[in-house]
């Protein structure tokens, strides 16, 4: 009962219309953790600088992530991302990347990790993603992510990875991008055919919507939230509940990843209610229950 | 149990990635009735010019729609939209708008119309939307659509007219714009201080949500639609749907209007099939309730 997660660790510097931050906790594998640590072990792959705060192992320490995979460079920056979001909290204009220590960096699996049952890949380089593949081997499952910037640049090497995944992970447009197809359900449905026996497309503020074989499909609108905060994490925190709780289940099927995808949502609605990892610091799994009977009262379909 | 709908009816020229067509009949009241007489007995109230095709006429004989409130202006022409939409079926671009005999139109409402049970006020200057609630008082409830030409060029009408109707039905990006709030949330739980008991907002492909008193709330996502082939008339069609729900339960609550939503989205789904009115031609009592189970399997929540 563990996953393995691989991705960034980061410090963030955000804007947002609620306030402004600088070099807070954040990263994929760090967001990834924070929601996941609820239900799951978690054992972390990925880089920082000696830079890197202590209360960022303070931390980790506290969620128990192992993090004998957390490679520590020595002189070294730890990656920093800096950006902003307009009023209407689309999406995050980035002002500055720093990628430092993440420019060279070679994912390595401790020798402890090869047994864990699920490995989530964060949207690093598909070159490093197909790397880890290599590695890790006795998972029940793989869940992979990306991003436009692979989709784009380096298509042919996302496509290695995807065909050899259980479970692809992306934003809705990024789908859309990766196929091809504006309408979701085609794209949804037509990455089925190249690897992945199941899609999940997370569309922020509208949900998120599941592709599975031989037509099963599963969609539902996001918690509302008054108060956005901080988006920054959302998605990484939507794929961290997902993947702990088909770890808490212990297993992968349609019906299993249908409840992972809501217990998802509700809490990655946590996330954005304050900025990085503070949000989710207010879930528990009584809270996390008493929200998902509200959102079964705001998404019950009536009998006509 | 009858609903009076004021509002356009059109001669519409439209190009998609599907194809093309020239001169087809549209306009809200149109595609208002053309959803909503699967349901309930329709009086409509609009204006054409005498160029209105003859199949004009007989669609509305065909769907039993009362016309004695359909004027029409000697030697003056239809209304007629010209448009397109991209490959992504965003939103309809216009190429041209003839406002024709609209721009004179004044809504005269027939004696036996005063007795209908619901009255849908289309997206017209809200200064004559007001003329109509003038002459009709007798109905159980005024639903209320608009667009964003009057959000921005004539709100204080508008609010005039809001402040008097018990349902609101507009997309997400009006209800954002009239608000001046991003947040749909925030929107629409404001705009229910400002006359309403009800806000329904349209989605498009993302659903639509309901709010309600005391913080009522209902959202769910689209019917999944593979070949989307034309949007036009899918938010009048919605709104058809909604309404003559309403009618046909002769009540309004927001137990009925969140089963109303529902059989809405569904109805309009078959709108966007094809061009026009084509689309729900294929819509009967079964396919609706076939769809509506299969909908069913799509959003049910999962106990987790």
């Amino acid at each position: 009962m563990a996953i393995t997660v691989v991705g960034s660790v980061a410090l963030d510097s955000i804007r947002t219309p609620k306030g402004e931050v600088e070099d807070i906790l954040g990263g994929t594998a760090l967001h990834f953790s924070n929601s996941a640590a609820l239900l799951s072990e978690i054992n972390l792959v990925g880089v920082v600088g000696n830079d890197f705060p202590k209360e960022g192992f303070e931390f980790f320490r506290d969620k128990n992530v192992d993090v004998e995979g957390l490679q520590i460079v020595d002189g070294g920056k730890t990656f920093r991302w800096k950006g902003y979001y307009e009023k209407d909290m689309g999406g995050a204009i980035t002002l500055d990347t720093q990628l430092n220590v993440f420019e060279t960096f070679r994912p390595k699996i401790p020798e402890k990790y090869l047994k864990s049952d699920f490995l989530f890949l964060g949207n690093i380089d598909p070159d490093l993603q197909y790397a880890v593949l290599e590695q890790m081997t006795q998972q029940k499952a793989t869940i992979l992510d990306t991003m436009n910037l692979w989709i784009h640049n380096k298509k042919e090497s996302l496509m290695k990875v995807v065909k050899k995944v259980e479970v692809m992970v992306l934003n809705d447009q990024e789908l859309r991008d990766l196929m091809g197809d504006d309408n979701l359900i085609k794209a949804g449905r037509a990455l089925l055919n190249l690897g992945p026996q199941y899609v999940v497309a997370k569309k922020g503020e509208h949900g998120a919507t599941v592709f599975g074989q031989n037509g099963e499909y599963f969609t539902l609108p996001a918690y509302p939230i008054e108060e956005l905060f901080d988006p920054t994490g959302a998605g990484d925190s939507f794929a961290g509940g997902l993947v702990s709780y088909l770890d808490k289940k212990g297993k992968l099927n349609f019906e299993t990843l249908k409840k992972a995808t809501c217990y998802a949502i509700i809490v990655s609605s946590f996330n954005v209610e304050h900025f990085g990892i503070k949000g989710l610091e207010k879930a528990n799994s009584k809270n996390i229950k008493e929200r998902y009977r509200e959102y079964a009262r705001y998404v019950h379909l009536p009998e006509i």
